[in-house]
């Protein structure tokens, strides 16, 4: 159970607490005196993980080999059947005007209308070797998906990144043919974007009523899709994943997990807990021998500086938190994929606590589930990678190495 | 100092305290006093170590490059002057019947005439580029070792695991000329070996005697002997070893350390620990600059889950430990190799705790030698392989990385 952000550092208005350690978690603080503590750098100390990033190192994988962008994970995420050898990018619907220059990147945060967007987009044909595919994101996200042979990753964006530019134009990053041919296709797509979509109905309607339309395409952040062995494979365990963001979702699609979905869950602290907790107590019912579970609010706080949210929405976790610790014949790991703290609003690489309950693990005497508390713990300092090695010991799953 | 297998976990039984925990060590936690401690992973974390990696490890070497499989070091162990480039077996004396089926692999757990034996085995001419070195060891095991060129570790075993079955076909594991020669080489020594030794005078008195006679050999896990930079020359230390199992002494041998013999030596908590004791005092007059002493008893009570066992041998070793420190002048690293835990009954990846007492070492506040004291120590969490570069440094042996 990663909880995303939710590592902090002391704040003065908490009287030098951090959001954890304010905040009031009777269940976590239980699971501390139940389990073994320590802390953990997700991938290396100091290394500022992404969530993304994170997440493939404490499933096991090498970040360095796998991660290739966030394109892939989004798309996967979002539903998209990737396979290996793919080339994805993340998208904006934008406005363009008559000569092209870019006059909201947003496309009016369009919430409505983008479904049947992509469906004409998915209708484009610019090379006979070449699949174009095409899914919506939440408001004005968007996946594009390349398939085909001699495609490259090595590419630039076309984001301008700020308005009154027109999109730029996407260039290769090196030499290869691969390359120069990604670059054209893409060009070639954002303008063939335009001309699709300046007269879509969608796009007539909300002209009428004043807003902007979404007639432009603009994808960014290319990503080849990685060879990942999948988690069922490299572990034996049937694995599902519960989580509330498209990057998260892609993570555990890749990996070749089940996507648990969760009505409500909006990846903020608004979002359903007492939905997530059903789907959690649910999922534990079935058949399955590992849950990866991804809680995202306390991240959305951190990124928004909003120290009393994080607090509050950490105490909200605690109570999914007390109901898990109800599930029997579990080794249940609570931890955070990196620090979003306060005072940054932004990832950061201080290590995150982490707490393993279960059967015959070397119980410590930290009792409180913080980032402080759990440096005395008896786990002391991990990494990410380490996680899954100790949980398959645990498990009793691991083969010995040597005699 | 390792004392194999002595890391386990919290038992029941034991008021939740470890096997450590709960055995009286006046001498051990004396010594974590006077020292700086801490846990170690001998690979990485989680990882279930072999007691020969984790030594391989804790040399200083990357068993991931070195280890090859148990063959070559058992080989070393027991006499064999393995040479890099050796193919290396363990072997079984088996009882195979006239269909040459597979009646008794141990063959009646043989225990005299082996040497016989083996001699007759030595004599045999498969290939003339191919020499056969064949020896015996304790009970109904052997080595063999397969010495030319053009040969591989690339393999299957014979060992058909159960009686009632003939020899498995031992088969090239890859398309090499060498794996297929190998194979060849193989079949026809199993072949060959019942031929010599069906009417062998050993095996004649003891079917006289109504025993099963040893009438067949049956390889197992080939391994390459690897190119080892001996341990004298990677650190400039005179190093003797003093260990019970053929495996570790194979792993001294490989590593070029003098063997010392120890009479009475087991392996099991029924070993003369006075004898050892006295070998390590022995030597510690003599003039090594490094000792590697390993003691196995209570790895083997782990194996058989005999908990008392574990406690009392844990208490024997204590000792041992008592007398060491009073050795002057010396570094004096106690840890084991690996947790066998009394629950599992096999190795597991738990952490082990790690004591190292000496000049100038910066002594920290734990008082108690066991898995959960260790955690609070000045080391924090190390790998076997830091601990090489930790003693030549305090050693004051190491070069400066660097100006």
């Amino acid at each position: 159970m990663i909880i995303d952000g939710m590592g902090d550092r002391p704040l003065k208005e908490l009287g030098y607490k951090t959001p954890l350690e304010a905040a009031k978690t009777p269940n976590m603080d239980k699971m501390a005196k139940m389990g073994i503590n320590g802390i953990m750098d997700p991938i290396k100390p100091g290394i500022r993980a992404g969530s993304d990033t994170s997440h493939i190192s404490i499933l096991g994988y090498d970040p360095y080999q796998v991660y290739t962008g966030r394109g892939p994970f989004e798309a996967a995420g979002v539903g998209v059947d990737v396979m290996p050898g793919d080339i994805a990018f993340r998208c904006n619907f934008s406005t363009a005007d008559a000569n092209g220059t870019i006059t909201d990147r947003r496309a009016g945060r369009i919430r409505n209308g983008t479904e049947e967007i992509a469906k004409t987009i998915n209708s484009m044909d610019i090379d006979e070797n070449v699949e174009i595919i095409f899914k919506e994101s939440t408001g004005h996200r968007a996946v594009l998906v390349l398939r085909g042979n001699g495609l490259s990753d090595n590419v630039s964006d076309a984001d301008p990144k700020h308005e009154g530019k027109p999109p730029k134009e996407v260039l290769p990053l090196d030499n290869t043919e691969e390359a120069k041919k990604t670059a054209d296709v893409l060009n070639r797509f954002i303008e063939e974007s335009y001309n699709m979509l300046k007269d879509h109905p969608v796009n007539l309607k909300r002209i009428e009523k004043g807003k902007n339309p979404a007639n432009i395409i603009i994808p960014r952040g290319a990503g080849a899709v990685p060879h990942v062995q999948p988690f069922g494979e490299k572990y034996g365990l049937k694995a599902a994943c519960i989580a509330e963001t498209g990057l998260i979702k892609g993570i555990g699609k890749i990996a070749g997990m089940d996507l648990v979905d969760i009505d409500g869950a909006t990846g903020g602290v608004d979002t359903n807990i007492e939905n997530i907790k059903k789907g959690i107590m649910e999922t534990a019912s079935k058949d399955y021998e590992f849950m990866l579970i991804n809680i995202d609010g306390a991240d959305e706080a951190g990124h928004d500086g909003e120290m009393d949210d994080k607090v509050k929405f950490i105490e909200k976790v605690d109570d999914v938190v007390g109901e898990m610790m109800q599930i029997d014949d579990l080794y249940f790991i609570l931890t955070a994929d990196h620090s979003t703290p306060i005072s940054v609003m932004d990832h950061t690489g201080d290590p995150v606590p982490i707490v393993i309950k279960g059967p015959e693990v070397r119980v410590d005497d930290v009792e409180e589930f913080n980032e402080r508390a759990a440096t005395k713990g008896g786990l002391c300092r991990i990494r990410g990678r380490n996680l899954m090695d100790i949980l398959m010991d645990l498990m009793n799953k691991s083969t010995k190495f040597g005699a």
